[in-house]
């Protein structure tokens, strides 16, 4: 159970650092061989690639994060994500298999606030020196059409 | 502070089983002698019976699980809770009464997500065989115009 | 990591008395002189003032709650809110520093629901004969046009 507290910690600095424009930040919580994709319910469900976000390397999520910047995209909408308690379904000397779900809520730059996605996360921790670390993270979005929106990560 | 983790973890494994379309285990978080109802905060404050969803054993909750997979309602709409951390009002050996803080959004098929139903669970948790079990959990909405569209458990 | 679950079920009986219509007891979560702001992200990072809502003592609390009561606004409308895990940025003798993401649902008379607020609480907690209290809390509200629409505490 004092597990579940630090997933939950884990989880709460990652929305953070997205959520307050530290966006350089959030590779950090990856292992550097780590994956990262973000589908939906319906094509993980039938085992199809989701063609919307993938990196395979924390050099991946580096560079997404320096493309974002360059797009300037943080000016004009702000996220903030709402997760819940992880449903740990292993954990043994290979890591920690949990899965959470997550609501983000836009914020437009006219105020307007929307739900922007929601799903869950699919992870995999690895402790990396003392140190909690996400080697896979699967964003599966319960809508198909949240991937023609996607700017910041999830 | 221990038995409070064990309260989330179990909201979250519930919320999981309902979301990820697992409903058939959804039964299977209460007792046999259970008690289960969704109301609405002014019906619940007026003593008035609610009418939604009225279930006082687990095999009610099995029936109703059937009736929904033969509506094929699961095909048309998914939900995503987010629930909050359990405010435990008592605890000894009849049990712990708590309350927790509901959001549940809706994603229909074409995409669209909104906040379906807001409220809190009003729970009693029981102990059976040393496991956690909800003897009572009353689902109190606080829209009262949630009622119409209820479709998947809250 | 206690510590953590402590901060968690403050926070839970916090938004609990919101919701519930317990407004009187709100004050009581904060410390004689605390210091209780909202606020939005844009007006925070330049360090100006808000201008919405400003209290430096729980008595000032107490007479809000008095004119909101006056208002009646609570017949009108609901909040549900619902909170993350906080990320502690420092604890010692002086106290707890922490952030802490909010989402508030508000639910008009008519039954409509929508995203009402979204933000982080920048919290300072202190100990008071062996009770947890709010020394500070600085609602930083992501959208700046929240304001004009504020009625019950966030």
């Amino acid at each position: 159970m004092a597990d579940l507290l630090a997933l939950c910690a884990f989880n709460a600095a990652y929305a953070q650092a997205i959520d307050n424009d530290a966006l350089e930040q959030w590779p950090s919580f990856f292992t550097e061989d780590c994956l990262y994709r973000i589908t939906n319910a319906e094509n993980e469900r039938e085992g199809l690639p989701s063609g919307v976000v993938y990196a395979d390397s924390r050099a991946m999520l580096e560079d997404r994060i320096a493309a974002l910047r360059e797009a300037n995209i943080y000016e004009r909408q702000r996220y903030r994500h709402l997760l819940g308690i992880p449903v740990v379904e292993s954990a043994d000397a290979q890591g920690t298999v949990a899965r959470t779900p997550f609501l983000v809520a836009r914020i437009m730059h006219t105020g307007e606030t929307t739900v922007f996605a929601s799903g869950e996360y699919r992870d995999r921790f690895r402790q990396v020196g003392g140190k909690l670390l996400l080697a896979e993270r699967v964003a599966v979005c319960d809508s198909t059409v949240t991937d023609t929106l996607l700017a910041l990560p999830l």
